[in-house]
């Protein structure tokens, strides 16, 4: 019972294959520099070097196509009928997707009208379905949202206090993204703070190159930090995350910055790189704070500061939480923010213990950093996000 | 030792006469449609009933005038000359201003210079300036900004996550506004909660036509809800308050709205009144929920939910807080949504006593709505900002 689940941005495709039977990783991957040109493929398998194959790739088929001739040439698969169902990463599903579908027709149809919402990541993500349909016809194909998991939201907390018809006619809400990251992280935060999904609360943190946060009670999500778009809610490495609206007015006409350039400007030179004045690694930021640059200083403790606010704003709405869970992405594992935001919180009845923090910060493993005696636990654990993509598939199809 | 206090917006100015010896309200008032013709003068004097004078006003020259001509005509003061000291309400300080001062040439043109932050109220509140001046040459006049008292927050709240260069070429930052009100909010919250003011960790809410909060450790503002411009923050009669900043591209490029119509979408017609669809009173908001109209609702759950968010951050800021303090101005003594926001927050240690609440909502003086056993004291006070006023220009004229 292989899948293969595909994750299609504008100009890369990343994949997974995975063996459901026997509950493991084959193999993972990503074709990168699609359209652009000078494409190359990366191919992983546990326990072995990387290995990078050229290979033009014009569009996502072709890219698709090099993924398949990959699996065989490497014989990971005897065939590409060897495969039993693809799961495709969708960013947006609007409020249509409440949950992972099997994709025919009318769900390809649904995904194109909310586009709108999100046209860079769900134009990839169809072409990749459209790939697939023409290079893999026999296949059931299954459709995961990044929305899904938070349309259990409340009206309170996903409507924005602007003119109502811009929800009517607009669609202008709060969706959420980072879904499958956020479940993987409640069920797990669950599990080790030693109570039923049904009754939890927790708060979980999504550590990537998006940074969100969501408050989960009673098992599921009740809000979330990133909005209509992933621009809202913490600072990030290169998004503003929350600001005051009028600042974009004021710049319109201060300063003449036009509605492309502030899209730019918000999503891409802000967050992190604004403060420190350039595009830097996190790793960069940490080793200049440390030997005294008072930017990435600065820059670090606006965000620890930031997702500190976060964090009493979603106790206030879980009530105390049974567990505070972070999710950390690959190359994530150090992120001392964490322990920044998470300092003096016994007010909350959080009690970090510095050391098994500092432990966690070599990553790779599931770690409980609060003290002993903390009321509310805190979990950092690696994302989970690939494994609810393989077991939404597997549950679609009806396999045990 | 007579005080006038103006406070000159765009097309009114309002005026206290106090007497400072006495520590009296001698009177209220405030001229409107000023500039747009039509003029009136509304004149109070404590325990009568309230006069309307007609008079055209072209300028805030003219409004001076009229309001001096009132107070002599009506016999609170034998000549202009009993005035002995004139304190004018600033919008923006900018950087520049931590306090209140005496305003010469240099301050004018300070105020000026920060203008291009607040242009709809600095220009006023200079043509304000300017009038008494000219009227009044002899008389010491004292300048007092709405951001002054938020000048000590420490540069993590400050600083927003976007381009450095905003904030060292255009004054980008947090600057927050209320500051009287915050200010008497914590001054009299630290007293009522027996704990020295420099040692004082408090919530303070303003309430009005705008509504704001700040986090005050050790007696001063460390952190607050509005930022560059009054939009920032909790849900507001008609300001948005925080929104996903990444909605505006959004609209512009979905429906085509322009810079202009967005500045007046998310300032007038976002809100309570965008979720109702209408610009109504809070009473009206209130009394049609109550009724079960269900965008009412709606408004008031969102606006509880808000705030609610904001508490629990700010109690991340201050550790747990001394008092959570809410201060009213006039009309705003029935502010439903307090109290919805106050429900289930013991894991803060707030517990609301609902029948004080509810006795609180009646207005007219000071209660402690928290019950006698809650950990953080909760106090409703009416808003004291006009006394700052007061107490800066005596201060600044050496009075005892």
């Amino acid at each position: 019972m292989l899948i293969l689940t595909l994750n299609c941005r504008r100009f890369s495709a990343q994949y997974q294959l995975y063996n459901w039977g026997d509950q493991a990783v084959m193999a993972t991957g990503m074709v990168e520099r699609i359209v652009v040109g000078d494409s190359f493929l990366t191919h992983r398998v546990p326990g072995a070097d990387a290995k990078h194959l050229d290979g033009e790739c014009a569009d996502h088929k072709d890219a698709l196509r090099l993924i398949l001739d990959t699996l065989v040439g490497e014989g990971l698969i005897g065939a590409v009928t060897d495969i039993k169902a693809i799961g495709h990463r969708v960013v947006h599903g609007g409020e249509r997707f409440t949950k992972s579908v099997l994709i025919d027709e009318d769900v390809v149809e649904a995904i194109r009208e909310v586009a709108t919402l999100a046209p860079l990541h769900n134009t990839p993500n169809l072409a990749g379905i459209r790939a697939a349909q023409e290079l893999l016809p026999e296949l059931p194909q299954v459709a995961i949202f990044d929305t899904a998991f938070h349309q259990t939201m409340p009206e309170p907390a996903y409507m924005y206090p602007l003119p109502y018809e811009w929800y009517q006619k607009h669609g202008v809400r709060r969706y959420g993204f980072h879904g499958q990251s956020h479940l993987h992280a409640a069920r797990r935060g669950a599990e080790l703070a030693g109570v039923p999904l049904d009754t939890a609360n927790l708060v979980t943190i999504h550590t990537g190159n998006g940074v969100s946060l969501c408050a989960v009670r009673d098992g599921v999500s009740v809000d979330t930090s990133m909005g209509l778009t992933p621009l809202e809610g913490v600072m990030m490495g290169t998004r503003c995350g929350d600001i005051d609206a009028g600042i974009i007015p004021f710049m319109v006409n201060e300063a003449g910055v036009s509605a492309t350039e502030l899209d730019l400007f918000l999503n891409q030179k802000s967050g992190l790189a604004g403060i420190v004045g350039r595009r830097v690694s996190r790793r960069t930021v940490v080793d200049e704070a440390v030997v005294g640059d008072p930017r990435c200083q600065l820059a670090l403790d606006m965000e620890a500061y930031r997702l500190r606010k976060y964090l009493g704003a979603y106790i206030a709405v879980t009530g105390r939480p049974d567990a505070i869970v972070f999710t950390y992405g690959e190359g994530w594992e150090d992120w001392p923010v964490r322990g920044m935001a998470l300092q003096e919180m016994s007010q909350f009845g959080i009690e970090v213990d510095l050391k098994r923090d500092e432990e966690a910060l070599k990553g790779g493993r599931e770690m409980q950093i609060s003290a002993d005696h903390s009321p509310v636990k805190v979990f950092v654990i690696p994302s989970g996000e690939d494994m609810v993509l393989n077991e939404d598939v597997a549950a679609i199809m009806g396999w045990q």
